[in-house]
C-alpha cells in the first residue's frame, strides 16, 4: 500500500477557480474500489496498492481535458514503504502520539 | 494571504521514521503566530501571509538539521491570488459546494 | 505526448548520497524505447505518451526497494497539452525565443 | 548552499502558453548575483545560499502577477546539505562518474 498526493490543474482556461475540476475529480474517486481517499485544501490524498491508485490518477488527470481544457498540470508525490504498512491513518496517528 | 504545502523530509538519517521530525515541526508551528496550519498525511499546510510563511517554513526546514540530519529535501507549494481572498477552509468550501 | 519530471529519493538509507539511485534510474531509462529523456540536477524529465512514461517511472521508483531501500518517496509533474504537440527541446525553444 | 527547482505557473489567464513567464523569470535571475541558475523543461533550477534563493523566488513568484495574472501557482523543491558542498555541477558529475 501507498499513500499518494495528487494535484490536477488546468491551465489557461481564463477562470482562475480549480474547484469545479476538483469536484468533478472527487466524484471520480467515489466511483472507485479498493481506494480510500480524502480531500485537503491543496491536494487530494489517495491510499492505495501503488499500481491502482496510479490508475486512478491517469482518470483524475483527464478530468480537465474532459471538461474542455487543453494543457493539465499534474503533481503527484508517491510515500511508499516496505518495512510496514502506510495509512493515510496510521501516518497522522504517528505524528500525534509524538506530540 | 496566501495557502501552502510543505513537506521536510530527512535524507540519510538511518530510520525510515519521519514523524519525530513532523512532531518537532508541529510544535514550532504552534509557536507561530499570525498563521494558521493543518496536518495532513502529506503534508502541512499552512495559511498566512506569504513572507511570513515563508519564514516560518525556513524554520521547519531546519528541523531535522537541529536534529541531526545532514541532508534535508523540503517540498514547497504555494498557491496565491489576487482576485479574491484565499483560505484552507475556503477552498474546501468551494469544492464541497460542488458536489 | 506528456513532459514529465520525476524524483526517486530512498528515505532511511543511512546514507545522505542519493546519485547511486539516480545512475541505476538512468541505466533503466537507456532501456527503455519510445521515450527521451534528460537528466537534470534536481530531477529526470521523461518525454513520451502518458500511459508509457508512467510505465517507466513505475520502474524507477522501485530502483531503489530493489537496492534495499525500504522507503520511497517519488515526486512526478506532469505537463500535458492537447492544443499543440509538447516536448521538452519545444519548452526550452519556447521559452529562449522570448529572451 | 543549496540547490533549488522552482516552476512559477499562472493559472486562469486564458492562454495555455507559460513561457511569457518563464522568459521574464529568466531575466530577473540573470539581474541577481550570489546566485546560478539552470533553465530545464520543466523548472528553472537555482544554487546558492538558501535565504539568498528564497528571496529571489518571492520575486520570480511575482512575476506572473506583475503581468496581469490573478492566481500563482509556484512549486519549490529545496535539496540542501550539511555534510558537503552541494552543487547543481557536483549533482550531475555524483550521478555520472557511476554510470
Amino acid at each position: 500500500m501507498a499513500v499518494v498526493s495528487v494535484s490536477v490543474v488546468p491551465i489557461g482556461t481564463g477562470s482562475t477557480s480549480v474547484s469545479p475540476y476538483v469536484a468533478r475529480c472527487q466524484k471520480v474517486l467515489e466511483g472507485e474500489e479498493g481506494i480510500k481517499f480524502q480531500l485537503t485544501p491543496m491536494a487530494t490524498i489517495i491510499e492505495g496498492e501503488l499500481d491502482a491508485v496510479l490508475d486512478v490518477i491517469k482518470k483524475l488527470h483527464n478530468v480537465p481535458f474532459d471538461e474542455g481544457a487543453k494543457r493539465v498540470l499534474t503533481t503527484i508525490i508517491v510515500d511508499d514503504r516496505k518495512d510496514k504498512p502506510i495509512s493515510m491513518q496510521g501516518k497522522l496517528d504517528s505524528v500525534r502520539s509524538k506530540l
